[in-house]
């Protein structure tokens, strides 16, 4: 299923990411050299697979790792900050529960989950990563955890796909790439799994990726490389405007192909846009990942530093801008009221609103439009607003869901 | 229809608000002495009453004002900004188009409109408010607008019921009441008649607010118990987190009763209570015009000063605790993570939560819960959830409404 899937619909869907050309597709479960993975069943999920294990045999592989910034953290954050060091070399994630919210027992249930992986896998404690997702403040079943981690750890292969899968909770497909990128150096193999439900269940909208590299360079070059991707991407995505308690994401590079990327080189620089890409479009699978007829906006602001992202922010997180995409409707008017939200009051709503490449809104005026041709250009699955503000010096972007009414009904009938 | 509904049902029907012992209830279509108003069909909307005129014959009335904070405004709250020195005698208010977004064709029109009812009341057009509510970015009919004014002002009688019902937009219901108040120095008669649509349709989502007294008193005395009293009740409402174009209050104080109000005296603090419970029910009369099934939270915070209001707003505003309200479900999980999104990151959420007065989070730490029970506990129309927070000194309160399917649907099927 899933190779037929790639043949007809190349991973970069969407038209706000481009492959770049020194980067060719391999099969979306691959793995760079030096990386195991596995996924199984531990019944922490009614059903499905719910418990990874990612390793990689190089011992000088780096890490780098983001989190949410949530002040409520589940205990999985908590245990990998603490244990993030640029050397992890191993990642466990499961789904069915967020271990958050359940105090010193869930701490605890993290920790011994680390231990067991690391005692199996032959590393420290310390170099094994742990991410959860799922329900807030219920226990997460120690012991089957375990189990899984045995089991996992017992079924390390080759590929990605069952990884992927256990990582998943609502989401209607696994999200994954695996692609051979061609540095001056050398070719080198990015990979990553993500998980994260758009429109279908936010209940459980905890956002996981776990990125691996066979390219060498050193710590500081991958977190470089991780903070900078990570910001273009997962930082610039909006469902619902939550922010999840479990959000992170572990990178690895082993190494293994004996390529190095060396700081400020062209290898750096191919490799990021490489990173960018790969990442960029796995948000906007986060993003589109909703019922069928979900719509993706983006909203590009340009104008004063200040402004452009709280702005931004205020269209991509507003209801009613929601709603009209979701109904197709070219509706400029919540654009502008959204965007004047995050303005100082008082201040002149100098703006233009193009929607789709044309000019709506000028100098803070609607023009007289044809709303029927109008209408028209907000029909398809990707929808893009570009705000102009006064002042210079500012540009940012957000990609955004719709908001339909089987959220609401999923999200309501839902019971704890 | 009024008249019963009112006979079953009394004005002070939230157990949020208390009706003050020294508070009774008078027909809610009337008005104070001094006061007249009229609402007329002028073509503004497809059927229905769309113009209103609201005066005061006493010259010597007072007024106050408070509007939107949002930066992109309507045309009538510039001109009505501009007007407004204390010394108002008449509000002009329309539904069926905002005048927002249409440059200096829609100024010209809330100036023609305040310059003719100044006229043909014979007052000064600076002594004239406007207020529009309706659809953004369309042009407001000036034709149409100004034979409302002369149809209105032709018809002013002693009561509000037609005035009250020509504001509203897509309400359920009008929202007005008249209230008899005894102070020490005498009675006095107080009157607010308010617009504002709940879930249903927040495309038109404005809320005005025309408060009405006989009581005599200073331009201060009315601005402070205006402020105040706006601060506690428009101020703390969240549909969907949107801001108005055109929200807008006034108040105007004739002194046509005789009995003068002089600052810090027992008249001044009893008829700040009364102002202060007829505006707190008529925002939640806003926040729960939604469809029959709607239901409205009140969250309250107390803790830190700087971090009572951000965490309120962001449970308030959340997407996961509306559709959790809306489906009666007691999802502790979702406000304590929506509470979190307001945290500085990295501070321990050390936070106590009550469900209707039932401990289920404690120190940050769910508590084992009989969830059949707590599920009883939020079926009601009215839902109350406390948070405690650490630090001292600050305490806030948000009523917010329920996500429905509903809402959805009648935001995405509009078009514009």
């Amino acid at each position: 299923m899933t190779a037929a899937q790639t043949a007809t619909d190349t991973f970069f869907r969407s038209r706000w990411v481009e492959r770049p050309a020194h980067v060719s597709e391999l099969e979306p479960t691959g793995l760079p050299t030096g990386f195991r993975a596995a996924g199984v069943a531990a019944g922490l999920k009614a059903e499905g697979l719910d418990v990874g294990v990612l390793f990689s045999d190089v011992s000088g592989t780096v890490s780098a790792a983001r989190f949410t910034s949530n002040a409520l953290v589940g205990a999985p954050v908590t245990v990998s900050r603490e244990a993030e060091r640029g050397r992890l070399r191993a990642a466990v994630a499961n789904s069915g529960g967020s271990n958050t919210g359940d105090g010193e027992r869930g701490l605890e249930t993290a920790r011994a989950t680390q231990r067991l992986a690391a005692k199996l896998l032959a590393v420290e404690p310390e170099q094994v990563g742990v991410a959860s997702t799922g329900l807030i403040g219920t226990e997460l079943p120690r012991l089957q955890m375990l189990d899984g981690v045995r089991a996992a750890i017992a079924g390390l292969g080759g590929d990605a796909d069952s990884f992927s899968r256990a990582i998943l909770t609502s989401d209607r497909r696994p999200k994954r790439a695996c692609l051979r990128v061609q540095l001056p150096g050398g070719p080198v193999t990015v990979a990553a799994q993500a998980k994260g439900a758009g429109m279908i269940s936010p209940r459980f909208a905890t956002m996981l990726c776990f990125l691996q590299t066979d390219a060498a360079m050193s710590v500081d070059t991958l977190d470089l490389l991780t903070g900078v991707t990570v910001k273009r991407s997962f930082d610039r995505v909006s469902v619902d405007g939550q922010l999840s308690t479990s959000d992170t994401v572990f990178a690895f590079a082993s190494g293994a192909s004996g390529v190095r990327v060396e700081p400020e080189t062209e290898d750096e620089l191919r490799l990021g846009e490489a990173m960018d890409g790969l990442l960029r479009q796995l948000a906007l699978e986060i993003v589109a990942d909703g019922e069928g007829a979900a719509r993706v906006g983006r909203v590009v602001v340009r104008g004063a530093g200040e402004l452009v992202e709280p702005v931004a922010r205020a269209v991509a997180n507003s209801n009613l801008v929601k709603t009209a995409l979701h109904g197709g409707d070219a509706n400029f008017g919540r654009i502008v009221q959204a965007a004047g939200t995050a303005f100082p009051p008082g201040t002149p709503m100098l703006v233009d609103l193009e929607i789709e490449g044309r000019l709506v809104v000028s100098g803070g005026r609607a023009l007289a439009a044809d709303s029927a041709l109008l209408d028209q250009l907000v029909q398809g699955r990707e929808v893009e607003y570009a705000l102009t503000l006064p002042g210079h010096g500012g540009e940012t972007e957000v990609f955004f869901s719709d908001l339909s009414p089987e959220y609401v009904r999923l999200n309501s009938e839902y019971t704890t």
